[in-house]
């Protein structure tokens, strides 16, 4: 059901134009898109005390984050955005304007890039609950860069900066998730041969990439864009550990071929762009290596263990 | 994400192989999709104590009701069913095996149908939720069917028999949804000019169709085809009542030009079919009129005030 969808109606001042492949939006069965190329389709779960907490978010803010985190996965695929389909899981202690504030977080992101929101579902929950199906469009599917394409001689480069999340994770404050799908499509124009976007942490996500690919990483410590915000924390918490470990930068790791680098990096150069950093090499064989400046190896911890309280499945 | 859906793989022998559309399944950031033609597409959530008890129906009926019925807005349309991306929000008390119970049923309807199930995302959550994103396909948009074309002059048809799921919800019994996607390809191909699938209710949906079409329904009550299991009811029980309110037969509702009427009757003669009776008339006006054999209007009454328990929003 597309139809059961009133409180969209009443964001709608807020809600770019539809799109020019969408034939018929938000009422019907089914909404009706025309997509001459390849779709790329996603789609996320958020809860609240999992995903996200009420306590350090607004709701606009939350609503936010979740189209934000799932175009996310979009830009990771080098995919123009296109369509976003929302359900809604409201607690009884949501209230039609807390609905609508969620839905403001949600068409505000969506106006910012151009993802017509095309349907949803509302409906009472235990407690608040988000799903978001995304769909991204490419002329043809080889225009869209998967995890599993990285091959051994490849250069290894991040965009933006990392660690930002960890430190408003730490720091009890909501971080909101840069969106990179200029970059991504960028990327992908620049001869992206594997990609993905960072949600778990770059020691998880790039063990994602290089299972992917057949292939090993290997990430040079030194050579990471740390956020200088990590210079606020206390010095005994372990910065680097933080930025390799914790999730949620949603910054795209790349792999390319070593000629394609330069270009890549001047078409995302700031302050236009986020910046592409160089950080490592794409070699036979398997898993990821984190190499530090003294000879020693970073062991990536899982993001669970830095977060307090409950975590993902 | 499609990515953290390893329970899918434990279901892969009972799912069906990867229609022809997929060209990247689950396990990347998103699946990759080419599609010639037109999409239609459908979201829809199931939550425990909603939309079903886990009192009244086994996990793997649970999951294929889901996706049955969100393959019912698919139907409506006349969309030739593709793809099925899930998110499952599993509560604590629902270990793996509850969860491949699950999958198992949703993989169960995927084979029966064609569904390809493209991706997914789990997650923890406080009660047993499910959000369903459907893809169907068309040649072009032109042969999808809305509900809003319905024009006066039109017949007024239904699939199948109503009230079952109504005697189902009354005897605490579990009612799977018919899979009306072959009827609903051949009713758009028959020339329907309107669809909605009756998931609220008779009442209610023809009122969405009326809505949408701009146009006033008239329905004789004598006219529809009720299930025999009406009569298993205790005499007080209002058996037209419970048919024309109760929801989720999941048969088509389909408005089409009357001389298009028997061709289309035909083509869904049982028992290879469901059946296709005429119910009624399309007029000029608005609104649904459900006239008793003896001169009388029937006011259907909004399922909630029939199913026992908290309801949908």
């Amino acid at each position: 059901v597309v139809g059961e969808f009133e409180l969209l109606a009443k964001v709608r001042e807020r809600l770019p134009a539809a799109g020019p492949r969408v034939r018929l939006g938000s009422g019907d069965d089914a909404a009706i898109v025309v997509a001459e190329g390849a779709t790329a389709t996603s789609i996320d779960a958020f809860v609240d005390g999992v995903h996200f907490r009420r306590s350090t978010a607004s709701l606009e803010q939350i609503g936010a984050k979740a189209l934000a985190a799932s175009l996310s996965d979009l830009a990771a695929m080098g995919a123009e955005p296109g369509e976003a389909y929302v359900v809604l899981g409201v607690p009884a202690d949501l209230d039609e304007d807390g609905c609508l504030e969620l839905l403001d977080g949600i068409a505000g992101i969506a106006a910012e890039t151009g993802t017509t929101l095309a349907g949803g579902d509302v409906t009472r929950a235990p407690a608040l609950t988000l799903a978001m199906t995304v769909v991204g469009h490419a002329v043809s599917a080889d225009d869209l860069v998967t995890r599993g394409g990285a091959r051994p001689g490849d250069a290894l480069a991040v965009t933006g900066e990392l660690g930002g999340a960890a430190v408003a994770l730490l720091e009890d404050r909501h971080a909101e998730p840069p969106l990179r799908l200029d970059a991504g499509r960028t990327l992908a124009a620049a001869g992206a041969t594997a990609m993905i976007d960072l949600s778990d942490g770059l020691g998880g996500d790039a063990g994602h990439l290089a299972a992917a690919s057949g292939v090993r990483l290997e990430i040079e410590a030194a050579a990471l864009p740390l956020t200088s915000r990590l210079a606020e924390l206390p010095p005994r918490s372990n910065p680097l550990q933080l930025a390799v470990s914790g999730g949620e930068d949603y910054e795209l790791l790349v792999a390319l071929p070593p000629q394609r680098f330069e270009a890549a990096a001047a078409a995302l150069a700031p302050p236009a762009g986020p910046g592409l950093t160089r950080i490592g090499a794409v070699l036979a064989g398997e898993g990821v290596e984190i190499r530090l400046p003294g000879g020693g190896i970073l062991e990536p911890r899982g993001y669970d263990q830095l977060r307090p309280g409950p975590e993902r499945r």
